[in-house]
């Protein structure tokens, strides 16, 4: 089999991989991207689109059966299941369409297969492509990116069955709305599917073996958007513990242990939704000097692997594990190649978002690690309540914090519940990425009215005192 | 009468008059305001916030409109108008309840009635309050600062009539709905009231005598925009004259000369709109070293007026006449009274929003400005079509342009409309504050899937080329 050449061959067509090849080819490299399903990675087909897609019908279910408070009415308010879901697939559809349209527009080659590293052929790095275990293509590049992602964890037990235990998949593709379901783990894609699922007017239990909801988030906004959830019906177990799995014909009976006592609850439908594992296996990693920490590839902040001319990008390196982490690096190592400066990204840089109701996002530390950190604090709150234009809107349920080194007056950190958050973060993330301080912040003319001035009422709170509580 | 003394007197109670009081007392100041109507002021009471209650409503009319695209039906959709309204009024009761309540806990004396500027006594300033003409208090203070506002300019011919001719106090609280309607003025105020009223289902025209609709943003944003409201069936005439108008029972009849043509438009009722005019008159200026432009007080970057110790902020003051800008210069006007360092806003760092359907957001020069200013400029765009947040939300339709300058990477101006995009300006504005330039902004990593990125895509059209697109 003859070889083929390019300048860059990058293994995975994910947010971060086609997003490399998009670069890559920009700046005039020669540009491979292989990939054994669709384009655009679990993100764009099974992830953070569909859901996404899912969530805003769940959105409009919920607006439709609270009409009454904004002097509207309608009768026999109804949704067809099966075209809530097919609207989902359609927009992953479009968008994977759309990647495939970016990468042609941008020459870039796309090779559909399982690639793998082969090694070195005349001092290049060797890409193996091979589909139902046959190999079909050979590739060569002196720049090789890996950016194969990440797969559910799969719990003992809990083994996606196609029929009462579901994975992210399944959740997202079901042929109707069950009645009842438990969401194991209450990570974002948890509390996500939650979201959806109650919404849309299941019975939703969440189980959480961590002592409260979204652990990786400020241990207050957890709390507040707990008790949000909770007035929107849904059970919460914290510091649960799974015991017995019983399967029915349409039912699932789950031993759950919180607070020293047993409970059972029986439900149409369980999610499993506890963490990921990076696609480390058959990528031809043995014998080579790529560390592998876990399921993932150890990289430097350069994603530079320990082999010469491989990167890793993405859920298969460190994290935090979120696409627009995985195309923010494959814009950097596509640059990198490219011979341009490049300057690492700073994992406290990289905002996080929970797309629940009401919404969640945060960027920086929280306030435990800020203080594990050795930092004074300075604090700042803001709720919603005291917002004129979430009150207008009929959002009055959401907290802003705000956290300051008491020093040097950076912003350490910052976390949002409630409306149009994921929208509003990117401002706390520009001032983090500009290193402003408190200063800069207070100095801001935020417009009025939006639910963004929430966000310098909580600079205020933390300084001079908030002008609206 | 006995005259009781303050620190500051505050003539107004609006958005820049009562931010001013809290922050005089929150800095120790012995604070009075005055103010004759409703606390809050026009924005609170007849303007910024009842206005958001009510597109508020007229967006979810358009939803309900719009189920079938996203799975969902239902029969004998309604609203009652007089609900719609009422919502719209209790929110700002709530909110103005809510400002005398935070003056309260601040311990700011609200006096109800007229201020006027009425000399000097003991070497301090006096300040005179009547009721139906009578003086019902005197109050002296070493600073004044004067926060009467504006008011709707009313053109001849237009008088509001409380029947067919609407101002917006009229427009804002209709007891029908009207089947026709002529917005005269494509301001944000124009727009707006246009918005709402196309989506509760009236006719809506609109005249405009300016060669496009909101003449203040940038001409791309304005030629979008309004392609937006004609496909939701506005009809648009710029570069408009108005003739004749002619009053009937229950419409009225306009003759409208635009692009050469005269036609009549009858309509049901006319909303005038066009711009503000500053309430300058019997508040004691006469006599004073206070200059007047047109109906505005002249001031200095720090608000100082030609009287030593009198100050002027909001939109009796210079423009941009927004609510933000007010009750920032009252936090710098009572900061500097209290001894603290300030540092003047830059207007161009004042952000304007308009909160139609779609919505539309600024700051900074647009094009045509940042040319005549002399500047080599980059220019990036980037549609919502390409973004995947906004076809999972189906909201499509949407556009952000960034102006750089060449030579040194500054942001010049950003320019959006779209859904969510009041919300995401604050991004902007943070970066302008802050003086970041492209690279910084390049860096920042924006959320997935967030509409926000399209704010990262179209810096990254300026230079080195879109992602997605």
């Amino acid at each position: 089999m003859s070889t083929t050449q390019f300048d860059v061959i990058i293994i995975g067509g994910g947010p971060g991989g086609y997003v490399a090849a998009i670069r890559a080819a920009q700046l005039g490299l020669k540009t491979a991207v292989v990939e054994a399903a669709q384009l655009g990675g679990i993100c764009l087909n099974w992830g953070c689109i569909p859901t996404k897609a899912l969530l805003r019908a769940s959105e409009i279910n919920h607006l439709l059966h609270d009409l009454d408070g904004f002097g509207f009415a309608a009768d026999n308010i109804r949704f067809d299941f099966a075209r809530v879901i097919k609207r989902s697939r359609d927009v992953s559809a479009q968008l994977s369409a759309g990647v495939s349209h970016l990468l042609k527009k941008h020459k870039v080659t796309v090779i559909n297969g399982f690639g793998k590293l082969a090694g070195t052929q005349g001092g290049l790095r060797k890409v193996s492509v091979s589909r139902d275990g046959a190999e079909t293509a050979a590739l060569t590049a002196p720049h090789v990116i890996v950016a194969t992602g990440a797969r559910a964890r799969v719990l003992p037990g809990l083994e996606p069955d196609g029929r009462l235990i579901w994975s992210y998949r399944e959740a997202m593709t079901p042929t109707a709305l069950p009645r009842s379901l438990l969401v194991i783990g209450s990570g974002a894609i948890g509390v996500e599917f939650a979201s959806f699922y109650r919404n849309m007017g299941a019975e939703v239990t969440i189980v959480e073996v961590a002592d409260r909801i979204l652990p990786v988030e400020d241990a207050e906004i957890s709390t507040f958007a707990r008790k949000a959830l909770e007035k929107q019906g849904m059970k919460i177990l914290t510091g649960a513990k799974l015991g017995t799995i019983a399967k029915g014909d349409n039912s699932v009976t789950v031993d759950v242990t919180a607070g020293g006592k047993t409970q059972q609850v029986t439900v149409e439908r369980v999610i499993s939704a506890v963490g990921i594992v990076g696609n480390v296996e058959n990528i031809g990693l043995e014998g080579t000097a790529i560390e592998v920490a876990g399921t993932h590839i150890k990289v430097d902040p350069y994603c530079r692997t320990g082999e010469k001319g491989v990167y890793a990008i993405g859920d298969i390196a460190a994290p935090p594990w979120l696409a627009h982490k995985a195309s923010h690096e494959g814009v950097m190592v596509a640059e990198m190649i490219a011979g341009r400066t490049v300057h690492p990204i700073s994992p406290l840089n990289i905002p996080g978002c929970t797309y629940c109701r009401p919404q969640v996002a945060s960027v920086g530390l929280t306030e435990a690690r800020a203080k594990e950190a050795g930092y004074k604090l300075r604090i700042g709150r803001f709720p919603f309540i005291g917002n004129g234009k979430a009150i207008a809107m009929g959002e009055p349920e959401g907290l802003v914090k705000t956290i300051f080194d008491a020093e040097t007056g950076e912003l350490l950190g910052a976390h949002m519940v409630g409306a149009e958050v994921t929208e509003m973060i990117q401002g706390y993330v520009i001032a983090r990425t500009g290193e402003l301080t408190e200063a800069e912040l207070k100095e801001t003319v935020f417009p009025h009215p939006t639910i963004s001035e929430t966000m310098h009422e909580a600079v205020l709170a933390a300084y001079d005192g908030a002008l609206h509580i």
